[in-house]
């Protein structure tokens, strides 16, 4: 991805966000933020640099001044051909010279900076020596919502990539299994999601069997059997927007035992799913799908939160996990996808994409939630 | 890349870079290090988590105690396959739970401590709040030759890459290049890479007539024409180990005065060559390259550092700029990679992988260095 990427929006929709976030800091008691390559930059200006490099590349957003890119030399050329460029102002700096001083003068003495969660270290040191009085905070943790709440062109988009995820899933559940490797699986649901319009795939775990019971297992060299569970959780972005979703398929007829568990995780899923309405918690959806695992007897085996955001990114905040107080509003987009895990044994996992609506949730993947038997 | 990819180093190779790097630290007056997900991490442990995300994977090495790796509790299983997984002790925690404190108990009160450069911010400053005593350095500034100097193995992987690249040059330079689109030659400069054993493409950046002057500019939509000059800079990980190379070539014959600026590059990149032998500072490299450039009457055209390092990232110190006194060491790997950029115009780089020998240096890249004219 390049700053002559086409973009769905206009550099008016970047102008808007950069406003935005300008307001949304004040408000939370910032002098400023400083928002490195990588999403928050993308969503902001539209631009991601050839590559993240020890070079520094940051955007400085402060109430007192036009947004300032601050850009190397060498890829200012690029930078001035994002579409957001026209609603900032370019500076840039050459090999040898000190990029962080030049930060610093954009910047105030003193007062409290929010930077993008995935700065690198490198820069953020250099940036308190170059403005010792300052504090500093993550995105994450000073603005979490900066990017949850999506407008309706991006709910348009989300919607896309959750059409094409699921486009993938109804021919990857014809494909043959037994007999297979989990890697020529995976690479199958990589080339279905990029059939379907992605532009990048983001990860394709097809976890069979005894893999299925580790959620992050991506795929290795085992050889799919008759009988096994399989787990499939893939996604990535189309047109710059996130998809995410697992369907665990079984290779022949189930088991009781696999069945039942397979039933619980798909309630599971329903109850979450069925949690989501403005104003709510992000932490009751994740207690209203945990209850249904822990009530069946299965706590102790659904070992991760219950769902994270989405957006420019397959992985953001808001995250449904015990804690997070932050009640829902309409237009955020995040996974329901609870899982139990068999240690040794098998693992089930459902997931959807969810957005919140006026008066409750709609989901953005809906291909069947129960167990599809695969060949 | 994940934990369960093959490594051609043994757990015994990864213990000894561990054990190095806790004397280098030491020595650098340092009370650890605080290595993240990505380059260092891959080079000291073989380990490269699924995806890097706000969930904190480090590896935390201190002279008092053995290697640990923090981990999520969902990536504890592949980070335990990782190749130099016996030479460490995972320390897994679950969602909710503070891995910061976690990593806080592992190292004393107050002292300084190196950083991955790519560190996330969010982590740092999570870590700066955890261990409040304590000042950080990032690892380029503290130990920027930790990964530096090869060893022979190192070696061999660094020269096959580089003779990878090589070959991709001997079939581009057959292909037609007059009416095809720069992102069309990009594309079979990235399958090239990867038929050539290359599992991981960097950039493959093209850039014609005018889109040469600019040297980051990658590859866009502009048809070659006959008469254009063409820089091609490509290169990636083959098993590992760094890849990168420019040639610029010429569609049709070229002007006395596209062939006068080639020559001067070319002669820039020789006098760079051979300023490279033990002891010599990195900017003597720079300089002999520059002085060809500013002799000839090009200076103000020669707007990069002369090269940077190369290794398990195609990116990395030392860096072959004026100000940068390290001397170089046997085994140590970096390009020189002069270029001349004549805005509007055209532009010419030539680059190769050089290593530092007994006595001198070594080029990994050995294609001709004199212009070669395409179709």
């Amino acid at each position: 991805m390049t700053g002559s990427t086409p973009s769905p929006f206009t550099a008016d929709d970047y102008r808007a966000r950069m406003e935005r976030a300008v307001r949304a800091a004040a408000d939370a008691g910032l002098a400023g933020l400083l928002v490195a390559p990588g999403p928050d930059l993308v969503w902001l200006t539209g631009y991601a640099p050839p590559a993240v490099t020890e070079r520094l590349t940051l955007l400085v957003l402060a109430p007192d001044h036009d947004p300032v890119l601050v850009v190397p030399a060498l890829e200012a050329p690029d930078a001035a051909r994002a579409p957001g460029a026209s609603a900032l102002a370019l500076r840039d700096w050459t090999d040898g010279k000190d990029p962080y001083a030049a930060t610093a003068a954009l910047l105030g003495a003193g007062g409290r900076l929010g930077i993008s969660d995935n700065a690198w270290a490198l820069h953020l040191l250099a940036l308190q020596r170059a403005l010792p009085g300052s504090s500093y905070a993550s995105l994450t943790e000073a603005l979490p919502m900066l990017r949850a709440v999506k407008d309706a062109r991006e709910l348009e988009l989300m919607a896309a990539a959750g059409a094409a995820a699921d486009a993938a899933f109804e021919e990857i559940r014809t494909v043959r299994f037994a007999g297979r490797r989990e890697s020529e699986v995976g690479a199958d649901l990589a080339r279905l999601l990029r059939e379907h319009g992605h532009e990048q795939v983001d990860f394709t775990i097809v976890g069979s069997g005894p893999n299925g019971a580790n959620p992050h297992h991506e795929m290795g060299e085992r050889v799919i059997e008759h009988g096994d569970m399989v787990v499939l959780d893939f996604g990535g972005l189309k047109d710059g927007y996130g998809s995410d979703t697992t369907r665990t398929v079984h290779v022949g007829e189930p088991t009781e035992e696999e069945r039942r568990v397979h039933d619980v995780v798909r309630e599971a899923q329903e109850a979450g799913f069925r949690a989501v309405r403005p104003g709510v918690a992000c932490q009751e959806v994740d207690r209203a799908a945990r209850r249904v695992v822990t009530d069946a007897g299965y706590g102790a085996y659904f070992i991760h939160r219950t769902g994270h955001g989405i957006g420019v990114t397959t992985h953001e905040p808001p995250y449904m996990i015990e804690g997070e107080e932050q009640p829902l509003v309409p237009g955020m987009c995040f996974s329901v996808e609870p899982g139990i895990y068999l240690p040794g044994r098998f693992g089930v996992r459902i997931e959807d994409i969810v957005t919140v609506t006026e008066d409750g949730g709609r989901r953005l993947n809906d291909t069947t939630r129960e167990m599809v038997v695969v060949d």
